[in-house]
């Protein structure tokens, strides 16, 4: 028996959280109302209005409330011609966490999968191979996900650079920093081989 | 570089439930704001709702958006006369779905702590005694904790119990089933073995 149907429902919306089932969603339910009312409703604040009021950027269709996000409006990173094509927002975060990297960006929300339907115009491509042009972009790099899909898009994003005069490169890929080699996949391994880079050249 | 002031609030404010820290949170906004934007501005409004409606039945103290838990106005449960003292809203969850148990309850919100300043008066044990007067309760089932602060306040229930002339009861402390004696610590194992039970008697 149910002490009460709003925590039920608490219980309940909780779930659509990803990682979130009804034992961590019960755990949520009672640590907000036992420890946490003043967090759980400014929680509720934010996520109603961000659901409502984050949109894309017009430039790289990154998540912003704004119609311009920060990084397109940054004029020192609009002085920089280099263009970072990703497939979601989520991957700008972990490129802007690393510092390398300060031009701008392209966010796809996805990638080729004519089989859902997601062609070249559902990713935007046409409105990047204007930017390209009108904004005299010099490079692209190409940071979409090392997947068939991945590969693929990246791959026939090379071509519209290619049309439109522009460099395009690859991500390295490779095996990962601290890791052990034995460890790491075979396709990885041969990616590694593949793309190995000189040192100490004389 | 962020791309927006609001997702960073949200990815902030996510961090207020229990487990989850900055990539989770991370996680968790873009696939509300990617894929499930409804589930979102749905959790929101049921948060915010149970936030500021949820209080305490007048009762057993559970968590309740009316005055009485649909438990305390239960006739069925009310007929029965056993009271099960628990610590917490969230305890009753777990004792509801074995089905075992079908009086009411009083939740204490806590445990005897006198160095936090939580004594008698606090857990709201004067009015369990006049409820176990006043409702001719025939027995009471301690199911605090099994920790230190969890046996004193069983123990400090007992004695109320016993001035109100009301049978009191502990709930089993054992191995659990399906457990592996051997992996079982000593002092539950030697609980066992106190607390042994007749197989068989003729």
């Amino acid at each position: 028996m149910q002490t009460s149907v709003l925590l039920e429902n608490l219980m309940q919306a909780l779930q659509c959280l990803p990682g979130v089932g009804p034992k961590s969603s019960q755990r949520m339910a009672f640590h907000l109302l036992q420890r946490d009312r003043r967090g759980g409703l400014n929680l509720a604040n934010v996520l109603s209005q961000a659901m409502d009021e984050i949109g894309h950027c017009i430039d790289c269709n990154t998540f912003t409330e704004s119609t311009q996000c920060h990084i397109c409006a940054s004029v020192k990173r609009q002085s920089n011609k280099t263009l970072c094509i990703v497939e979601t927002p989520a991957d700008i975060h972990a490129i802007e966490q690393t510092g390398q990297f300060s031009g701008r960006y392209f966010v796809l929300m996805g990638h080729l999968s004519p089989l859902d339907g997601i062609g070249p115009k559902e990713l935007g491509l046409d409105k990047l191979a204007k930017r390209l042009i009108e904004e005299e972009i010099t490079e692209v790099i190409l940071a979409t996900n090392p997947t068939i899909e991945g590969e693929v898009t990246a791959n026939y994003i090379a071509q519209i650079c290619l049309e439109c005069d522009v460099t395009a490169s690859r991500i390295a890929h490779g095996i990962p920093v601290g890791g052990d080699l034995e460890m790491v996949d075979s396709t990885t391994l041969s990616h590694s081989f593949v793309g190995r880079t000189k040192i100490l050249n004389n």
